[in-house]
């Protein structure tokens, strides 16, 4: 029987329920749109004041060593590594995502260069396809784009590298790591996951993939913009060639060398100075995720996701559920199609349920486990349920897209 | 005769002593590296923690919009435009400096596609060398690395592209930026600037260039590793090919096409969700120039610079000035050679004089216009020949080499 009291009953047995005291939420809002942008740690606003003040204003210049600007971009990988399967020093923070996939999927690209072929599918995020036509017009490759159901199947020796995101931006599909790894390196191709639509709502295992990226400001929650991560297989450290040679990535920096000569290890992955604010706050959000089982991050998801499926189907007549009923391929969000998605996601976010639009008719909802109650869940729905009966949705008018 | 009170008197008829004000300075600290990380300008924390606490907090996904994030890289490009002479609608921030030299030269490359040199120079900051490097590799192109002062004369019908530092991070000598762009034109070659290590410091005139880049956290004081920005000629926007295409720079974000369609105008540069709180900082940052004539912030820089020099020679023997001797081919830093450097440069950190090294043998001073008093420079001055009367700086150990 799905009332209040069955969800309300959840969240009493929510091993995770604590996580929630660790979020600054707006009162009056149910926030379903994290899987875009996550929002603020308490503890947040805090580190943030300490870099601008202490460390911008008083220590300057010193602050590179002295409080550690050199490496924040490592140490901000080493708080994500636990998060996707990936052992020590094989992840590092930097640039914006797009950027992190052309170096992670530019630097596969060169260690299979008699192959011409790039594979990603359609379902990815457009910057994805944008960044790889980019690459391939400037490597001799050529991007293949077939359906998501078509990857494993077209996977042969003529591809150098698949690419893929791992759960789909929009129907919150989610592709089988392990399985299209595996058919990946079958056929002698290498394998990069983008994870910016998972990482954080779930645990993850990149141990077989060869390289990873993923985005900082959804479920890792380190503010607008937070610089991305890209992780490397420790096998491809050694010869993993960055496509954008910079100094960051210098074995030397300071020998001021005019010709590059690569860090070892994973900093080779870096290029040019961090913009430090913004990477000092995802630093200080991943303090969230210290302690938790990421497991129980993915059950909770997983069980949100149930809980907001069954009540759509029930209550919600006149909405497709988009994202598939199989809890083992899909992600941490939800998707309904309705002709008038527009109008009706501008209602629910004036009645403070937020979540966001994916046009022309998708209403996509993030059900992140770190801070939301299962009764969050009841209540946006019983919103949604409202505001369909009253119809005062149809005068409401359409709010601008949202960013991803 | 050059005594404190000569340097007070210029103080006093400081036409821009007042912006000194804008600046949070921690006391006992005579901060001549602002060539390196410029300061804290005092206005900046509360900016940062507004969009911390209600854009980041509360407004959430809606501050896309509602706070103008959407429109951030262009709003700072606006304010930059000014400071290097380019017209409204010409600039634009975000991505490092690295990757943004990267994605200005390649898309002049892409102008010249049957020319197959990029020219640089060896005094070039060396991250600057690297991406020209990593470009060339991709893009059928040889980079050639002349001396600086060689630029000129092998200028010739194979160069596609001339990509120079207008001010050498090392010795402070400042390319004829007027010449040398007059001189790629009339072989047809493209011009690329990297204003990193001027742009704040003087007033600059990119309107003859092709391209321009440049660093926002040097004299633009706009915090840690804070973006770059990407100057295009109006003349080329149509026509400029970003070489990493990314969903920031598509002409219908939300549109979610899978295939890349460039934005018109300078938007086109764009590439991934830039980091927000960082891209604040310098925003806020910028407030500091308004009303101020770049010209007497040119003129102040080289009477600090002639002071600063004309100390330097009569007062410390054992230093050679590295620098320029002619006003007219420098930029706003003085480097001094001195065997002894690190030890020195040590001892006068110790004493709060910040400048900083340049291994081997360079201690290098920023000389910012914004913040410095003329009377700084005489008790830096001072402070470096009662170091080396006393001897004590033999004592001192190394500092880590500090970030440019």
């Amino acid at each position: 029987m799905l009332d209040r009291a069955h969800f309300e009953g959840l969240d009493t047995a929510d091993p995770l329920a604590g996580l929630r005291n660790r979020f600054e939420l707006p009162p009056g809002v149910i926030y379903l749109d994290g899987n875009s942008l996550g929002p603020l740690p308490a503890h947040v606003p805090a580190a943030v004041a300490r870099v601008v003040h202490e460390e911008w204003g008083t220590d300057l210049i010193r602050s590179w060593n002295l409080n550690g600007w050199w490496t924040l971009a490592e140490r901000v990988g080493e708080r994500i590594a636990p998060l996707i399967g990936a052992p020590p020093g094989s992840v590092i923070a930097g640039d914006t995502t797009t950027v992190a996939l052309y170096k992670a999927a530019g630097g596969a690209r060169r260690m299979r260069p008699e192959r011409r072929v790039i594979l990603t599918d359609d379902g990815n995020f457009p910057t994805d396809l944008y960044a790889l036509d980019s690459l391939a017009g400037s490597v001799d490759a050529e991007v293949s784009v077939v359906a998501p159901e078509a990857v494993v199947g077209v996977i042969d020796d003529t591809v150098a590298v698949v690419c893929l995101t791992h759960v789909d931006y929009r129907s919150g599909r989610r592709h089988d790591m392990a399985a299209i790894t595996a058919a990946a390196h079958a056929a002698g191709a290498l394998m990069v996951w983008d994870l910016s639509h998972s990482v954080g709502a779930m645990d993850l295992d990149v141990s077989q993939a060869d390289m990873a990226v993923g985005c900082g400001y959804k479920y890792l929650n380190g503010g607008p913009g937070a610089p991305a991560f890209v992780y490397v297989h420790p096998d491809h450290q050694a010869s993993f060639e960055n496509p954008i040679a910079g100094w960051w990535g210098h074995r030397d920096p300071f020998a001021m060398d005019t010709r590059f000569a690569a860090a070892d290890g994973i900093r080779r992955l870096a290029v040019g100075t961090q913009p430090i604010l913004s990477l000092a706050a995802l630093h200080s959000a991943l303090e969230v995720f210290e302690g938790v089982d990421m497991r129980q991050v993915r059950e909770k998801s997983e069980r949100m996701l149930a809980g907001f499926i069954s009540l759509a189907e029930t209550r919600l007549p006149g909405f497709e559920v988009v994202t598939p009923s199989d809890a083992s391929v899909r992600g941490s969000h939800v998707s309904l199609a309705h002709p008038e998605a527009r109008r009706i996601m501008t209602a629910l976010i004036d009645r403070g349920v937020v979540g966001d639009l994916r046009p022309p008719n998708l209403l996509r909802f993030g059900l992140a486990p770190s801070y939301l109650r299962y009764v969050d869940i009841w209540d946006a729905v019983e919103v949604l349920v409202d505001i369909m009966q009253t119809e005062a949705w149809r005068e409401a008018g359409g709010p601008e897209g949202p960013v991803t």
